[in-house]
């Protein structure tokens, strides 16, 4: 029997990194011939929209895709980055877990120094043939160009060629493979992970090269790019007792104090001697002599000291005008009836990680009412396309009651059916993702719990449209039957037993009991214009205030307002009371705005105070204690709404972990 | 701007496969509290499994899981497996992507020498603790008992201490690790996870000691090692361009011809020679000159060439008899209505890799109505837990309309809702995860096509049950009516007008106009008593045959048949022709068995021919051109309803690619 123990030994031996994933390519997102063509290509994007980004260069980016043979293409993406210096290109191409990314807290898209080598393998091990580099960097006559393959026992690259070449190009790079592939349209395609890019990217100028010799340009929509995500340290909170240790060895500093302050983010002087204090350790101890159970003391301190939340200049949001801009480019020629403001959420961290959700839904119109709603997922900036169903982004779709906010869903869990898109983007220094194929975001607890906070603040939007929406339909038909008919039948019968015709208000107010709010929107010689008519179909005569949130782009102004009204708060917040509104009278107000994209203003939000809310049709009462005169701005209003929730769901929270564990 | 590149350039580094995993734990399966003490034991049972299974010892495991603080659990596990020499014992502990199984192809839980490393770089890093390996080889006087940490920046192991001491145990390995970790019950967890190994493994034994101190032992149910699986060469099907160009450099043959038949499986002298004359390589040629061209030309030879189908030796599927155990394990002290008869499916090839899918599906009874129905996933006789959306088993589950089979689901597509349960195991010598967690099955389009067809097979035993059910329940109260009310009514009618009671049949007969089979299973005194009592409720005469399928587990032996069977085969299929049963008349078969287990045999499946079966209520056609003659066993027959499914499917064979590729 020891020669079965001696027996196994033999076969012991080391795996290098790129046998393994040769072996295991699905996991790298080689898995079937069509999400291979797809991976190639985004692979190589998204590292052009990475170095362009880091070089501050509004990026250009060139995507060409042929078909070479029944079943190879061969794919060429050029950009105008800045390059990569001579020595490195082997590297950067041939070689697994090699890179600049993955050492840097920051947002960006690459992370894991594996993408574009496992393209690179997966290309020759399925038509044998090598990559083509060439790059050029700025000031340089010429350009490098290269061909490689990558040893996978070795996990190095090999050089099959190199050259210097002229480029009529100042600096950039261009990378060409040919990789066994297939071609398709639909949800999961070249062209949807780039269009989803441009939108997400409207900085980026991409132009696509389809096989069948098609050419699509994705103007950039943008000259700005977005802000610089700057690189931070760790954040404490998250921090694992064995990185701390390990940080703690590795540490330049003399002193713990100084080492705390130098290697994590927000750690002030304060901050430090009082976790040490906790802690029960000197502050002049050297950081390399710290103890187990010393760590564990900082890891427990870290916990009650109040250490601010992470910078958020490390991390890169999409924003809610673009999301909403992202919500109709899906939609095309396609009208929806109501797109619920989205919703950018403060930063949090998980694991020493800063991340930040958005969130934006649009609802109705030409939207299938008989399918699952349409799931839009990005992160970091990138659209995610496969692995919808092991993403943390679905679990928190599925978490969510969505009866709640209008959309059918059995039993209260599971993607909800109904006429809406959901698109939901995290970002973060570092993306939990479940593979390297970097398509669906880990089950981490708080990041769930994050994604459900976002979901239902947009959610609640939804519901309010909704909710209004319904009750206007329904009282619509006693309207009618007031409005018109009513007095109809009290002409006839006057007629008939040859009487006067009766006065009717004190009856249609009777039968109605409401203060109608009837509004509107349009849009025509680059203004919006805003009609608010309110009819007070109660028995009595009422006093109210109506408040009305108008969006506030910088550019936008008030060009004309009928009545003027009496509170006005960052142009965004306008209030109007309405004094002695006698019964069966009604009152209008008008608004012009200009300066807005006709796209960024399409249903009003109206609330009301003063009255009764069961008497009013057409606008919602003024949420909790927001009171008129500290009227800021929607968000703050989204943001009390979310907190009351997040209350109400302390007990959810509690239990987080093993709701989020669903599998 | 040169300068940018070459800051960049600066940044560009290797990063350890450690460090990587270190940071993305969650991609190990460690990214929740909970689901990290189920990876920690899982990775440790899954080897001594592996080990015990190798050396052809029947598995004697041990498991302890105690909490030591807070948030902190120590886990212990034993087993008697054949040990590990000492020198491997820090690698195989120590060292991702160090490993025995990797190169190998056969069927293993362990693949990747990454499972237990990950373990104790998670249990170090949460909480900074050594993990304590003892071992012992048969023969040897001293076990080796070792503490190591593994070191993330050289993925190398670190020893902290080694010492020799004495243990009463002839051969085994112990682990014992402390990890940041949290116990819960329910759907997944460590006991679920013990308990669907026991089921799928009834020669081990396993004790589970729970943080509580209770002791649960899944004792063996059976004394028989499963067959050893045996190592194979790749199967030529599904090989890859560059694997085969690297095979051939590598290759000790010195002939083309040669290294075809001896690196590969199913490749006979003949077949090589066929393969060679097709690409136009001389069979002499070395296979050290095989250039990229020729390479293309042997993969297009090999679509051509018939080559046999795999070994299946080197596959150990789990059996329908342990399925159906495991399923009635799952239900408890429940009961349900239908177990269909599990299905295995013949081997498939992927890339290589010989595989095979096996389906049993359990309804009703006591099993919910009102959820979505419940997967159970096991591959390679581990059960899966995690990662259920992201699982081909998943996917293809929701491919299939399962309103053809009787289950609730909206639209066709989805998870169905409904009383059932759903068992899928695929076994193959290479299982393509789709991470490094081993928790869901990557999305390789045939097989899905496997899955789909097996769970249609075991799906369509479901219908016609169903079918039946429904259609005897429909008919049962027709037949409560001519059977005792109309016999009532004559009787009272006649005493009322004086006349003689009227004789009934021709009515009764008119009325039902059916073959009536009313059969049933009874158990007792080790035997099965099965009654088909045939009743002629047509107003003819009739001659047809009746065709029973019974279960034949070796031992089992028909030991009573009233009357005799005219034809049967393999003790499995009886056929008896029913001659001239006149009509209103009835007769009745009685069968004993005996040597099955009680749980073997709970429901008739019964056939009959010679008549139109609309005219039968109790059992169904004779399928396609089945004939009586040529009865060989159910799964053939099973084999042969799912032949003529997949010509119908053809179609969608031909797309598959793009149905699979859904997200």
């Amino acid at each position: 029997m020891s020669s079965i123990a001696e027996e196994l030994a033999k076969k012991q031996k080391e795996i290098s990194v790129a046998e393994f994933f040769e072996k295991n390519k699905h996991i790298l997102g080689f898995d079937s011939a069509t999400r291979a063509l797809i991976s190639t290509v985004k692979e190589a994007v998204d590292n052009s929209l990475d170095a362009c980004e880091e070089a501050g260069i509004l990026p250009e980016i060139y995507v060409d895709v042929k078909k070479i043979n029944q079943n190879d293409y061969r794919i060429v993406t050029e950009d105008n980055g800045p390059g990569i210096v001579k020595k490195q290109i082997p590297q950067v191409f041939g070689r697994l877990l090699y890179g600049s990314r993955f050492h840097s807290i920051r947002q960006a898209r690459g992370q894991q120094g594996i993408g574009i080598s496992a393209v690179v393998m997966y290309s020759q091990l399925t038509t044998g043939k090598p990559a083509k580099i060439r790059s050029k960097i700025h000031g340089s006559d010429v350009a490098r160009d290269i061909s490689l393959m990558l040893n996978t026992k070795k996990n190095r690259p090999e050089l099959i060629n190199g050259d210097f070449v002229i480029w009529d190009k100042e600096h950039g790079t261009r990378f060409e493979v040919q990789v066994r592939g297939k071609y398709v349209a639909g949800k999961q395609s070249v062209i949807e992970y780039l269009k989803g890019t441009a939108i997400v990217n409207p900085h980026a100028q991409i132009t696509y090269v389809a096989p069948d010799g098609s050419r699509i340009v994705f103007q950039r929509a943008s000259e700005q790019l977005p802000p610089q995500t700057r690189e931070i340290m760790p954040h404490p909170e998250g921090i694992e007792l064995g990185e701390l240790l390990n940080m703690a060895k590795d540490a330049d500093s003399i002193k713990m104090s100084s080492f705390l302050v130098n290697d994590f983010s927000r750690i002030s002087h304060r901050v430090a001697r009082e976790i040490l204090e906790l802690a029960e350790i000197p502050q002049s101890q050297s950081p390399k002599r710290l103890t187990l159970d010393q760590a564990k003391g900082i890891i427990d301190a870290i916990k009650k000291v109040k250490i601010m939340a992470p910078e958020t200049d490390c991390l890169s949001p999409i924003g809610p005008s673009l999301i909403k801009k992202g919500l109709k480019n899906v939609l095309g020629e396609l009208k929806a009836e109501f797109y619920a403001p989205p919703v950018t959420r403060e930063p949090r961290v998980y694991a020493g990680n800063p991340f930040i959700v958005e969130v934006g839904i649009v609802y109705g119109g030409h939207l299938s009412k008989d399918n699952q709603v349409q799931i839009l997922r990005f992160a970091n900036r990138v659209p995610l396309l496969y692995q919808q169903g092991a993403c943390v982004i679905t679990k928190a779709i599925e978490a969510i009651d969505w009866r709640r906010y209008g959309l059918e869903q059995r039993g209260g869990r599971g993607i909800p059916y109904g006429p809406a898109i959901i698109l939901v983007h995290v970002a973060s220094t570092k993306i939990p993702f479940t593979s390297e194929s970097k398509e669906a975001i880990a089950n981490i607890e708080v990041i769930q719990q994050e994604i459900e906070l976002a979901i239902k603040a947009c959610g609640r939007r939804l519901r309010t449209h909704l909710n209004k929406a319904d009750r206007k339909a329904k009282t619509r038909v006693k309207f009618d039957i007031v409005q018109e008919i009513l007095p109809m039948i009290a002409k006839k019968s006057a007629k008939i037993v040859g009487k006067p015709v009766p006065k009717l208000n004190g009856t249609i107010t009777k039968i109605m009991n409401v203060v109608w709010i009837d509004d509107s929107v349009e849009y025509s010689k680059k203004r919006h214009k805003i009609t608010i008519n309110v009819y007070n179909y109660t028995p009595k005569q009422r006093n109210f205030e109506i408040v009305l949130v108008i969006p506030n782009s910088g550019s936008s102004a008030i060009s004309k307002a009928e009545p003027q009204p009496k509170i006005e708060k960052n142009g965004m917040v306008l209030c109007w009371p309405i004094k002695r509104l006698p019964t069966t009278e009604m009152m209008r107000i008008t608004i012009e705005l200009s300066g807005l994209d006709k796209d960024a203003y399409d249903e009003n939000e109206i609330y009301i105070s003063g009255i009764d809310p069961v008497h009013v049709i057409g606008a919602e009462a003024l949420p909790g204690d927001w009171d008129v005169d500290k009227l800021v701005v929607t968000e703050a209003l989204v943001e009390e709404i979310v907190e009351e929730e997040e209350e109400e769901e302390a007990d959810y929270d509690e239990q987080g972990e093993v709701l989020s564990d669903e599998g």
